[in-house]
């Protein structure tokens, strides 16, 4: 059986961050999605609210879960018992930042193998970021995000 | 009457900037300079200070004005009656990162399109930042600014 | 009046040049498609051909027409009174060649201005090469092109 | 049962190649290694070679297999019952080349996914072009490619 | 008398920056290692305590030296009399900064030439900032980085 | 004593080639330019001509001498007791390519660093394959090479 990790901070998930999911979920037997308590500085989704959000947004995938981590990247693949880690990619500079962490991880566990999917095109622009921007000035998000990570948003930023 | 926008932080407007405010300036009837409020953290200049220093280094060139904004960017290219951004590119990476804000905002309002100019060699290695960094340890920013610019970096970094 | 220069091979035209004619031929007054004689070798379509195919799939448009040059670009830009030249871009490689041609060409001739607009996202993927290729295995090119070049294929890769 | 195709020229397989073969016969249940019989022009390997080459090569793989092709690349991969083609990246202009590809393949066939892994660094440097000038200047490609090879070049540049 | 200058904020020196000093030291009669108080915020390493470590971890190398400074590098390099700076490279968006930072101290001084040497392909991976996440988490870092600040970033985390 | 080799087909000598080979010189005690046989198919100008014109060019420098080579460039290097090849850089493309052949050629001689210098900004849109096309349309090339190189195109051109 071969599983998978898809690490990340997912603040919030994307529609592009789903696409990948979706894919992942085909190829490999089992997918665990591993959110990361720090890769960024002052979310805008509490670690637990993103858990949830990734959880309901993919919940209908029979092989997909989700987890938070405070860990190197590798220790929780070996943890989970997973030989590959997920990457999405949508430009070239997320290439070489990506290529130099693989590249890193493979360092400290071969055993652990770095695999890069490529972002659909119409969501090669999405990041959270943008989304985090979009929201934060009353736009639209709709098609952007998951329909749950819509109406969270709007909670968030009318409070 | 073609309008266009050019937007940026202008932390401040360096000579780069000033080339290709110039030269948009000869292809579209309006030119509109958008001074973002939000771009960047802890600017070195206020939104006042940088609407008044854009405003005196392209006070000769007619069709040109200045004004800020705090919205989202194509809201404010709606707002200005404005079909066209015009972003100036230096390299690579400004490119990919460009690419990206063009698409989104395409996505939000298909009326807006983003054009790109290329700097001029003499400017490609010119930033705000670069500048500011320049500024800070006394050293000479003749000839990388406007001379208004000069003036106020000597007072900011004497103060 | 503003007129833009819209230059390549056009072996053959595709839907994302396409794309970029049509929102070019909003944002100016006029647009004259250059196709060069000799930027490739060994094309599949004649220069003949490549005219009459750019001409018919983009016959709707009212303010666009096409002409063959066999010059330099910016002297031919000069010849239809042209003050910009537009080039479409899908990746940070054509940027980077297409800047080193838009550097130059201002070198020549600082009346001419080369603008980037970017492909759209669902042709991002797509060049004449790559069509090429596909026909001639026999491959499905239908969205890919306009119908007219569609039909072209066919008789070209039957005979 | 998940089967993956390597497409390529291998003309001639490198080192480089075979540690993406190796490694990516652990994630997947089947490996066909697709030799392409069209991708370059004047090989200095004849298709028969190239396929002889790379079954010897990877003769101690035992999920590995060999085959040449002369279709498009997604056709193939159907007709090998395969849903992934993995491809290898060493640099960025590999991935953007790359990505493009497996965009255009996965609009010609939605079922068949494109994966990249990279390259490990000290083979980051190498492609089969670089081994024939070598060997054709008669310089040592000892650790650059498979015993057999490094045989097989020393034949065909002796001639 | 060729004196180099090689400038960083070594927060902390690895086993990359330590491989491209060895190398300068052969190229020029001199080097000095400048470490730069202010490139980074809030360093783990105090300059005091960057100063020694990168001392001990070339204190085998007869003709380099180490000094902190808090100016534009291209006042350090004139008051040391260096007349090359050299930068280590080891990705595409390493070159694109480091060639704009070059372009503007040559602007600056024309005196002071920047040259560029690659990273060794096994620590083309290798970061300040990815030594420090790992030691953080209670990662491995033998390998990484010099012996002596192995031992640094054990006191460092632990404590 | 240092010695340098600078190689490249020449084909013909630029305005931004003359910029490298003089920085150049100012750094190492002796600089060999290496004219390459066997680089480019069909070049304009002959292995004797461009040796004579770079000969030319160069004849001012006092440190800088002109040889052929038809051989690997770090064998080529070896018996110019070179420990230095100096590459000009202008682009991210011509990076990664140098980066690659720089790797190979450190893994054929450890003893031979090759280092990058940056083409001034005024020459970065400079090609030796861009002088050429300029030429065959009768273009002005003054200024962008030396003006032996001018008036060896305008024979070949008219010819």
């Amino acid at each position: 059986m071969k599983t998978a990790v898809i690490p990340g901070s997912f603040d919030p998930i994307t529609s592009g961050h789903l696409d990948i999911i979706k894919r992942a979920s085909v190829l490999f037997d089992k997918v665990v999605i591993g959110i990361a308590k720090n890769f960024i500085k002052d979310p805008m989704f509490t670690l637990e609210e993103r858990v949830e959000l990734v959880g309901i947004a993919t919940g209908d995938i029979a092989n997909v879960s989700v987890e938070p981590f405070d860990s190197l990247l590798v220790e929780f693949a070996t943890a989970k018992k997973a030989h590959v880690i997920v990457k999405g990619l949508r430009a070239v500079s997320d290439f070489e930042h990506e290529f130099q962490m693989a590249q890193l991880n493979r360092e400290l566990n071969r055993e652990v193998e770095t695999i890069f999917m490529m972002a659909s095109p119409k969501y090669a622009y999405l990041s959270s970021s943008a989304v985090r921007e979009i929201a934060e000035y009353g736009g639209d998000v709709k098609g952007l995000v998951p329909s749950v990570v819509e109406e969270a948003l709007k909670k968030k930023t009318s409070s």
